[in-house]
């Protein structure tokens, strides 16, 4: 432990390194990548982890939703360790940083305990979540809720996607096994603290010009699903007065969604699927579903954006002579980070000279299901123009490390503390 | 031909076993029937006419696009045949009725004259036209615009489905031989006429408490692809202010699209197919592609909708800063009967005490593509609620009688004549 009055440095071009190896990894023609949950190239990054874990010489336990983690051990065992990570799945021709930037991040603390020959009092460990991507199963942050309680084994286990393939069915054929999930629960006191790096997915550090950000809460989504049905008709001999079309209902009730949410303080409001069946041109549509994605940090504002959109969907509805049903997917608070952590990163991030800010993280993270069983705290870097999950999704190396480093730094004061 | 003066009449019960025999193929559990074009229910569907046609002794002729003829021989072989039928394929999730009651009309017009041993100057040829729905390839029609020249061999094989299958992979898949598809084309005067009776798909003839429909004219379809593109971005981490939604911008167009309609003296428009893309629950949609399908019996009409719908989505494209691109996938004038079949079917309506009423057709028929080569008419029955393309749609059986046998009678004066 000499070496702790002149804390190691990351390395950027190993950094640069492994995340160019995961990002290989469900590459697509177009300069995407699509790692869909418990798909064949998730399952491919997962054994990539794996081979960087027990390359560092990390002990490897993998739970049966998945979850990924290594230790790199600390001299006193009864200690609780430091949990650091993110995940490696992503969107349908997503980026290559959202998710897999937290793994390699983590991966990097551990190397540069490695190169210094350093030990700590506690362990470190690395983790990766499992499904953290809605995308696939229509809920979030999967693997980190199961772990801390978010989520029980069985509401998990009967999500399906949009091919009916359940979460159960996709395990079994991932090579997991669903009948032992309940062992994925930790409790609290199992960790010391989880501390995540990922990328902002917005604008704002980018138009403050800071490299650092550091998350004070993370404003949870509101999620349901909306199915919309009228009459399927001929689309040429049903003359207009006489339709129910679900499809020009939705396409009113998507707009006053966007409305709710322009004109409210500070929540977001988004339309991101939207299947129609039957699906062809000559057939008025009978049927539509659609899920909305509401956010927001203020839990009141947020509250009425979600009272305006239930009321205008009944009312559009009723006009129209359509039925309409909703389920709701997920329903969260804000989420605050550990106080402790905030300080601790501020304080990394001014020792090397870094400039900081303090903010809201927008996007969900596993780290909000984390704050349930331990001190939870979170750094953003640059999104370059806010874009992610899409091939655009960017984030310059030099805008990465400072990052880096400041996690890396409040991981090691973590495990001597 | 002795009993001409007497004309045969039609068998209920045997209209309505092949009905069901039909029904049979491509039948789903949740009572609609999907044959779509050229997959393996449609091609049992043609194999069950084909063996229908070879019960009655009927000669049996497949062209290059799968459609199929089968001929009663007339005294004259010199002389042009009179043509009747419709088609076996089917929207998906669609309706017992369209297409298949046309082809079973068609058969019993042939089982009449057989149960009557008569002979008539000139053939009458049973016909099963491919691909008559759009909903596989976009474009309906295709087996009757190919004989009649409506759209080129060309064209047609380069169609594609939303999998990307070919029309040229597609027939070369079901066995057919697209390299000489030039041979399905026909000439004027290679018919005597076409006669095709099908279902309403609309209320017309039940809000008029009338069961035979002669159509005076059908109100072809203008459709075209839309591509609106936008920017894929985080759901939570986008300010509402900072985004391009390709969905919501859609939504407007959608919108637009049933206002013109709805404003217009006689026509109507329809978005019945809509894709979004990446369609993941937490990206702003990036793009969105949907279909338009607009329809009048008025020229000028219908084109005041297309015009003031392609200013709309300009306007709402440029406002909300979105890239758009149009595709005609369709455009065609509506299609006059001919006036010599229309008083032949007014003559035996009325000879056999049955009302009708002259109408125009808002749903496109392989009748405005035969058109181009012969006299052509058109019989259509009742529609319950005006449903069709739908497990729902339904035509009594008592309802559907009249019009089969002045379909049938008309068939028999053509061939006399």
């Amino acid at each position: 432990m000499s070496d702790l009055h002149r804390p190691p440095t990351v390395n950027p071009d190993r950094i640069r390194q492994r995340l160019q190896a995961f990002a290989r990894i469900g590459y697509q023609p177009d300069g995407s990548v699509t790692r869909l949950a418990f798909t064949r190239a998730d399952l491919q990054a997962r054994e990539l982890l794996i081979h960087n874990l027990s390359s560092l010489g990390l002990d490897v336990r993998i739970d049966p939703f998945g979850n990924v983690f290594g230790e790199w051990p600390g001299v006193d065992p009864t200690l609780a360790p430091v949990l650091t990570g993110s995940h490696l799945d992503t969107v349908p021709s997503g980026g290559r940083f959202d998710g897999s930037l937290g793994v390699v991040a983590a991966l990097e603390a551990v190397s540069v305990l490695d190169d210094a020959g350093i030990e700590l009092p506690r362990s470190v460990q690395i983790v990766s979540f499992s499904c953290e991507e809605s995308s696939r199963f229509g809920v979030g942050t999967l693997g980190s809720a199961l772990i801390a309680g978010g989520m029980s084994p069985t509401e998990a286990l009967n999500l399906e996607d949009s091919d009916g393939v359940s979460i159960a069915e996709a395990l079994t054929a991932a090579g997991f096994d669903p009948d032992t999930l309940d062992s994925t629960r930790r409790q609290t006191g199992d960790f010391r603290a989880f501390v995540e790096l990922h990328i902002e997915q917005g604008r704002v550090l980018e138009e403050a010009e800071q490299s650092v950000g550091i998350v004070a809460s993370i404003a949870a989504p509101t999620r349901f699903r909306v199915e919309v049905s009228g009459r399927p008709d001929h689309s040429g001999a049903t003359p207009m007065h006489l339709r129910n079309d679900a499809l020009t209902g939705a396409a009113e009730m998507i707009l006053l969604i966007e409305r709710a949410a322009r004109e409210s303080d500070s929540s977001v409001g988004t339309v991101g699927t939207l299947r129609v069946i039957p699906n062809a041109m000559n057939v008025v549509p009978g049927r539509v579903v659609f899920d909305v994605d509401l956010r927001g940090g203020d839990i009141e504002d947020k509250q009425q954006v979600v009272d305006r959109v239930d009321a205008g969907i009944d009312e559009i509805a009723t006009r129209r002579g359509l039925a309409v049903t909703r389920q709701t997917l997920t329903h969260q608070d804000p989420v605050a980070m550990s106080p402790e952590i905030v300080e601790m990163l501020v304080q990394h991030s001014t020792a090397r000279g870094t400039g900081h800010r303090r903010m809201l993280s927008g996007a969900g993270h596993d780290a909000m299901q984390m704050a349930r069983i331990c001190p939870a705290g979170m750094v953003l870097v640059p999104s370059s123009q806010g874009i992610s999950h899409a091939r655009e999704e960017w984030t310059d190396p030099e805008l990465a490390v400072p990052g880096i480093q400041a996690l890396v730094d409040t991981v090691i004061a973590l495990a001597m503390s």
